[in-house]
């Protein structure tokens, strides 16, 4: 099998899985439960939590474990928007966002918010002016992914912060930092902003955990997940602690982002030098793209018969974009 | 170690813990792609919908799977009222509900719906008639738990609902089967509810993982969850298969509700004979009580002091109550 679909979904490695069966099968307490038992669980949570603020530059109290990437992206979204409404109307975001952040956006024009979308570059890009222009005093939220799940483009969030901020004093600041974790290296700290998106199963994590970075003196309004008040009660519900404890173990045996790196741009080039010359290859890369997503057409076949044809015939698995938005199509 | 917090979580089968890492380590494709791996991991998924959906004698297409069951109780509850809200302005719900059910409740209730609580007898049980007294034509959602967590007491719902339809006929009517799931035979078609709630790690699968039945025909407009349309788009974000797949193995292995029923009978009538005649002990056990849940009272003993005695001393692992409801605490 030669997997090159990591972008959609990796396997599990192999510490975080043994860290998920011994917590499904001998530390399976719950964390709430006053007793020992109880009291093991939530250390081991304790020490994912440690994992993953070590990982992003944060403190642990800052790292809310959430259900996966999307409710994260939904939590960030509309508990920014719902703790701020009073204050503006105003939303400023990509327009190629990934739907759990264009879905939840929606949702909020509809209700009658204004949401100006910024428009990429032919080439995937998002540019900070851009972002700078659609930026007003009244804009109360500000969300801009950090590495694009199609193109690999990388909005330079650091450079553009400090002035998102001067732009606009009142807005919360997020990124989906879903396919930047574990790939480049991300700094909380650095980049500056309220609210940061992480997915387990894009690390090597298991599928049905994730988290979201909560800035300390950042307030969210959850828009459902009301109950118990786990997780300060920004996500209630008996915590996914096999799930947690396990994106611990995953965050903890990643490789350096450098090595990473290193590793996948030999085979971007090997790709490259194997395919230079064919006509029939359009390539759609950014120039500052992660070496780790590669994306191209070949022009004549349709996606989806390539997809089951590299699969069926040589193990090969790979991913069709989604429709990409008109201004990229309009190039190729 | 003697565990006895059982219906706080359960440790996780063997079968279930087995499949979930089959799950993570081999059938690990994102249900969602469209090559062969995505195809396996989908397949596994449908069979988990399967053996839920044959437990409460559901059809397949019933089963949203959800990240536990605050998730499934949130979205029944803020779902369907969302779907309703210009037909009515009226909810009737126990008010001895989990915190996933009232505080959603409490949300509506701050948004401008009007909500009727229905007290409980002294010894637990909400009777059919209080119901059926707090039913409007207006009504849009009834929520009553089907086992009470913290009693046992059993709701009549087979017995409650053809009256509740005839007061009520707007109402989407939901029930709270955390607790009754694998310890009663569960009967959707019986029980003749629109919504009703599992939790995994209840009954041997999991954290992490649950599902809300959704009668066809039934509509639900999510809170939150909105992205890339999984779960016919009432639950969005990549799936737990490894969850998801040990909720199937879980369920497929559970035993008979008769037989969990005559085992923990067995039990509880050992305890009442070592604890008879000790004048300390105040029993809370409504009469229709399901025998797996044991409720009492050590007095001039707090709970908490007792629960680490019993861990420290003899390894036995109980659950304090949260606070009972007035009503309940009164008699005692």
């Amino acid at each position: 099998m030669i997997y090159l679909d990591n972008s959609a979904t990796t396997a599990v490695c192999a510490e975080a899985a043994e860290k998920s069966m011994h917590m499904m099968l001998s530390n399976f307490g719950n964390p709430s439960s006053l007793h020992t038992l109880g009291i093991r669980a939530e250390a081991e949570q304790s020490q994912a939590r440690e994992c993953v603020a070590t990982l992003l530059a944060a403190s642990p109290e800052e790292i809310v474990f959430t259900s996966g990437g999307t409710e994260a992206n939904n939590l960030a979204i509309l508990g920014a928007v719902a703790a701020k409404h009073r204050r503006g109307r105003h939303i400023v975001v990509s327009a190629i966002e990934h739907p759990s952040v264009s879905a939840p956006i929606a949702m909020l024009e509809k209700q009658g918010f204004e949401v100006t979308y910024v428009q990429p570059q032919p080439d995937g890009n998002i540019l900070p002016a851009d972002v700078w222009a659609a930026c007003r005093a009244d804009t109360i939220l500000v969300s801009v992914m950090l590495v694009n799940n199609e193109t690999g483009a990388v909005f330079p969030m650091e450079k553009a912060i400090a002035r998102i901020r001067k732009l606009s004093p009142l807005a919360t600041v997020h990124t989906d930092a879903v396919q930047a974790v574990g790939k480049l290296p991300v700094n909380v700290k650095k980049l500056g902003v309220d609210l940061l998106t992480v997915s387990g199963h894009k690390l090597h994590a298991p599928k049905g955990v994730g988290a979201l970075y909560c800035r300390k003196g950042v307030r969210l309004t959850p828009p459902a997940a009301l109950g118990g008040g786990q997780e300060k009660a920004i996500r209630s519900g008996t915590e996914n602690t096999p799930g947690i404890a396990a994106l611990g173990e995953a965050v903890r045996v990643l490789p350096k982002p450098a090595e990473m790196q290193a590793h996948c741009a030999a085979l971007r080039q090997r790709l490259f030098d194997c395919l230079e010359g064919r006509p029939e290859i359009r390539w759609h890369l950014p120039e500052n793209g992660v070496p780790c997503i590669v994306n191209f057409s070949v022009m004549g076949l349709r996606s989806e018969t390539m997809i089951h044809f590299l699969a069926a015939k040589y193990g090969i698995y790979v991913s069709a974009a989604q429709p990409v938005p008109k201004d990229i199509r309009a190039r190729y």
